[in-house]
């Protein structure tokens, strides 16, 4: 993979890392139908790739993302029959899924405005690093449908907890970043000119791996969702069974015992 | 459905919003046998109504509920039978399930005792505002049972965490509002003066719609609670391709184009 | 049970309470695969025993656990084949299994070291007391493998929600105590002179009863982990009928008529 494969939004990868953002700043960086589609072929690919070990799902001029365009997607939708809706929704949700099982982990680094399909991707996202301005709203309400869009009303529950999603799916209303960060949305706050510089520096600290073992970890949080207990632990002995004959295991080992940092090679 | 439809609780019905309360403030608003088949009877009706768009779950005389009566409700069940004990016990779960499957939002406003089938009610609620003296106590435990009472061990945890429900029901200990509140089970804290005119102000917000749009959220915030991650998503591609044929769709789309608030009808 | 029969941890009961500890203190506490396997035996044994109505899962030295030993465990498991590999990870999960359905309350109490295995008995006991010591870390990142080590991934994100959990076993970092009573992992922080008899304080509450009940709730808290809202609720119909035939439920009953505290006796 490499920076020069998107169109519909920009891309660079440097040091084993993707920053990925929307590029409509003037327009708080919205979402098209080929931008949906391009992401979700981008994170379908990144699934196979060695070269990119965590992504940064960056912000763009002082916003994230202001969710599906009101004229290039809302419009188009009022005119559309049944089975081209089932079409679109699913490729929306086929961008979800794509992140959820692309095998590296991401870090939304949220600025600003975070809405609609915006929140989504934060949401989506493994790892959530925001600023004071940030404002992630859920507000498929406002423009006359469900809060169940894209899997929200599975996994915003999960994130923080059931009474909050509720009330953030049935009104639409903003989720301030000190609620984001209490609630447990957001992993840390940080002021505007830190978030991409600290998204980064956690993407690298991943990226130092083991990687095989996140893959394995972003694996199995979203395989176990709906597994009894007794179901995931034994997933999870087969999972650590798996990732014990890897020479990450042994280096880490080795490191150890001479008493040095440990250096990952992903396998 | 009518207001005077009731006999063993408290209900008026006014601008689409249904206020329903117990009726015995002496007594702290015990539940009965009669008004715990009331109430499941009132909510299944619900499902089918087109005159009530939300619900109040309100107090009175300063207090919530005081949970299903010591004197008519455990006496009674010491004396039965494990045929009529599981009556009793599906008929309480029962009132949940209607609660979870009226189509229509549920607010509780809490002040004062809430505990056992009254703490229940506002857990099965979607969202809760509660005054400083609201205490929630689910004491199953204290009256010699288990905390596993009309789903508590399956819902508590989703709005409050598996750690923080455990305790509660395992020790039967009041919540106090302050926890409520930094837990995500009130998602509002209001003075007593304020309570009602505040759950009414929230029910009316919703009731403003989209209505239909507002029932796919309730019905899907139910619905995935044990689907994976994948079947989440293409049962909300479903559920939104639906609503995205829907009136209120375009009307808000229409409404966005000429610069004007959407006016929901509710299809 | 006796407190005489434990060789790899140090196990004394008094009251219905069991104290459990391990004891390297000089080591922080590790784990070795006789710890683990005589402590599996030791909880499975427990589903069976009257004598015993709550755990309490102690530190030692002024620190909970360092986990797996690397000498003693992780130096061998890098030397071992795929069927000894699932031998040894399907072992520590019939731990976490073995705590889960023993039909106890356990309770950790919690100070210094809690990181690894040691974090995960932790994680696995229903209730945490901790002091401002406390620093547990899932470090399995740490040494090369995946966060999904015995039930990680499916139930840290129930206790302290989705995103949280992730950072945590992403990159391994601790959890200071503060976090963990913030996000609901600790049930409550004391001071370290505190710490066991605080835990054993909550532990003999529970042990008066009722115990029929604490069992019937442990039961369900695990069981209906993946069940649908309307499955759950069936369960529990069913499980509370159960606990409305024990002696300890007229037991209660008898006691607020003559308004006196009722004494449990577990049937």
């Amino acid at each position: 993979m490499t920076a020069a494969d998107t169109t519909h939004f920009l891309c660079t990868i440097e040091d084993g890392i993707a920053t990925v953002r929307l590029d409509r700043p003037e327009r708080k960086n919205p979402l098209t139908f080929e931008s949906y589609a391009e992401l979700r072929d981008w994170f379908r690919d990144l699934a196979y790739s060695d070269d990119v070990k965590a992504v940064v799902f960056a912000s763009n001029g002082g916003n994230f993302s202001s969710g599906g365009d009101v004229h290039d997607i809302i419009g188009p939708l009022t005119r559309m029959n049944m089975k081209e809706l089932l079409a679109f929704t699913r490729m929306t949700g086929d961008l979800v899924k794509s992140m959820v099982n692309c095998g590296k982990p991401v870090i939304a680094a949220i600025d600003g405005i975070c809405v609609g399909a915006g929140a989504i991707i934060a949401m989506a996202s493994d790892l959530r690093i925001a600023t004071p301005q940030a404002r992630v709203a859920f507000l498929f309400t406002r423009v006359g449908l469900a809060g169940c869009d894209m899997g929200a009303c599975a996994v915003l529950p999960r994130i923080i907890g059931q009474g909050r999603a509720a009330e953030l799916l049935y009104t639409g209303r903003s989720m301030s970043a000190d609620e984001g960060h209490a609630w447990g949305f957001h992993n840390r706050l940080v002021e505007a000119d830190r978030l991409e510089a600290d998204a980064r520096a956690l993407a690298a600290q991943l990226v130092a791996g083991p990687n095989f073992g996140h893959m394995m970890t972003k694996t199995m949080l979203a395989q176990e969702w709906s597994m009894s207990i007794e179901q995931a632990i034994e997933a999870e002995a087969q999972a650590q069974a798996i990732c014990m004959q890897t020479g990450d295991f042994e280096r880490a080992y080795r490191a150890f015992v001479a008493k040095q940092t440990p250096v990952f090679e992903g396998d």
